[in-house]
């Protein structure tokens, strides 16, 4: 696997001792909790994320239960946050808006990047591919060129724990150390590109405790208009551009059993402490709409390439063009 | 399976032959391609919006096949669009933005309900429950209480179609019809409520040749503003909000291969024939943004529920408590 980390320089603040509170450590190393089972792209990430921030990556049967252990104050925690294909990881979005004592303080992303596995000294014929459904989709192409013939596991590092003689099983990198494999091949997926990212979450003191640099960052923040009907999300949004701030995604999410009342999580390149976003959060919240941050984390290293008409999606209309049968059909008016 | 079927009353304007053309059909009937394999949801909801609109429900492996027959003129396609729990099915909606010659024309909600099924006459002691790996993680509790040990399939459909002796398959209620299976128990997921929302599409010709009648629509509009910085997606939805235009979903999306450019994607409860809204689309072109409709359909019933704090998400802060540890600790400043 083709290992990428992004985020974390060594000025983000988010090393050395400072950080590392009494009681909530294993053998010195605080927790790290993690969607198991151990072998997932989540568990790379939080080796990853242990790598930069210290800590002992513990596998954890349900999202839901490392943001309970976060709040229990055993540890501190690691989920899916953002894929380049998929999106937002809705429910750990919707679980993190939710929780009583989380925020996000890193950010890191993983390549989703297979590598194909073998029992060490296995001589005989290969004749079947194993992992997760998702998985064996992903990686067709190796498949059909190998003549292997799929057999679906319950996840990727199952197919691996439990490979046979004439077996290939897709997973992680890790995979390999932790079950003592083989790697027959390595990037095996279909298509190069695919990445994930993940934050890391704790409880919100400790966030409030990490040294703050001068340096620059991102601040995930979810809105609760409290009025309804046309403009609210665009009075809200009024808000932050006169304040001058970038606004770098932007999601709405229905209210948690409360279908027709939403939330609006926007990521902002500015701190909550910085004068010009603390205004700006001050006036939104004296105009009686609910706000709460999600996570701040130092900002992304993005490229700022021109818009240029030519990367543009097909179809759709452009500047001035507003009359005829083309325009018609693109807008369907 | 308790199935549901939102969207289309006698007045939709989507029924009768009127829609219907030559050459895009088998058999008399248009085609309707979904995801296969059949038994999927996506085949229940093809099922169901065959009912309402016509067509003759087809599989097709990929989503992006689906798009392909579409644009060629072969048929309509339906395409899973948002659940209320993981969202949007981002890649569809990616694909929809990036189509030459597609856009939605009804909108339809199935429930996301496993029905337990074992083979017509099967007396032996039931010890396996197979599913895709997402329907065993959704049904454990139903697995636990009858004693069955989970073993993974590469789709629901598949574990019905290949079910032996002594074990129990789930999959959606039309699994039972398709592969001859006797219904052990309905509706043994975990949680009830979960559903997922597909969009029926067609070629932009049939779509604009649909009757509008009088009543409520949605559209689903894709911008992507060509100047960069703070304040674009603020004057665009100035734009909206000045028009007095109610918006219930938004997201905004990396655009394909580019990253750090992006698309905005909003719903809005207006047609784009509508005065109020053509006047906006016509501001927003020629302000030089890119605008494409991908969807128009008529409107959903949707729940207003008044907003109060009690149905807010934990935590967080609101209205004029803007001082003091708690507010600090909620905001991160």
């Amino acid at each position: 696997m083709k290992e990428r980390m992004v985020v974390m320089g060594p000025d983000c603040g988010l090393h050395g001792e400072s950080v590392e509170s009494e009681g909530r450590r294993t053998g010195g190393l605080r927790r790290l909790y993690f969607l198991g089972p151990q072998g997932s792209f989540t568990h790379q990430a939080a080796i990853d994320a242990a790598r930069f921030l210290g800590g002992d990556p513990q596998p954890c049967e349900d999202a839901g239960r490392i943001i309970e252990h976060v709040e229990a104050g055993e540890g501190w925690g690691v989920i899916a946050w953002e894929n380049n294909v998929e999106g937002y990881v809705v429910p750990n979005l919707d679980m993190l808006i939710d929780s009583a004592d989380v925020a996000g303080c890193a950010r890191l992303s993983v390549d989703i990047s297979f590598d194909a596995f073998v029992r060490p000294g296995d001589t005989s014929p290969l004749n079947q591919v194993c992992a997760h459904p998702h998985g064996l989709a992903q990686c067709r192409g190796f498949a059909r060129r190998r003549g292997l013939e799929p057999s679906p596991a319950s996840s990727n590092a199952a197919a691996c724990r439990d490979i046979r003689s004439g077996q290939v099983a897709l997973g992680p990198s890790i995979c390999g150390e932790l079950y003592g494999l083989t790697t027959l091949e390595e990037a095996v997926q279909d298509y190069e590109g695919a990445s994930t990212d993940f934050l890391v979450v704790a409880p919100r003191g400790d966030v409030m405790d990490l040294p703050r640099h001068r340096g620059e960052y991102e601040t995930v923040i979810a809105f609760v208009p409290l009025s309804t009907g046309p403009g609210v999300l665009a009075d809200l949004l009024d808000v932050l551009r006169d304040a001058g701030l970038n606004m770098t995604g932007f999601i709405s999410r229905p209210i948690k059993g409360r279908a027709g009342t939403y939330s609006f999580i926007a990521t902002v390149d500015a701190a909550p402490w910085q004068s010009g976003f603390r205004d700006v959060l001050e006036r939104v919240t004296s105009h009686g709409d609910w706000v709460k941050t999600l996570a701040v984390y130092p900002r992304r290293e993005r490229p700022h390439p021109p818009v240029d008409a030519w990367m543009l999606p097909r179809g759709g209309v452009r500047g001035g063009q507003i009359d005829g049968k083309n325009v018609r059909r693109e807008l369907l008016w």
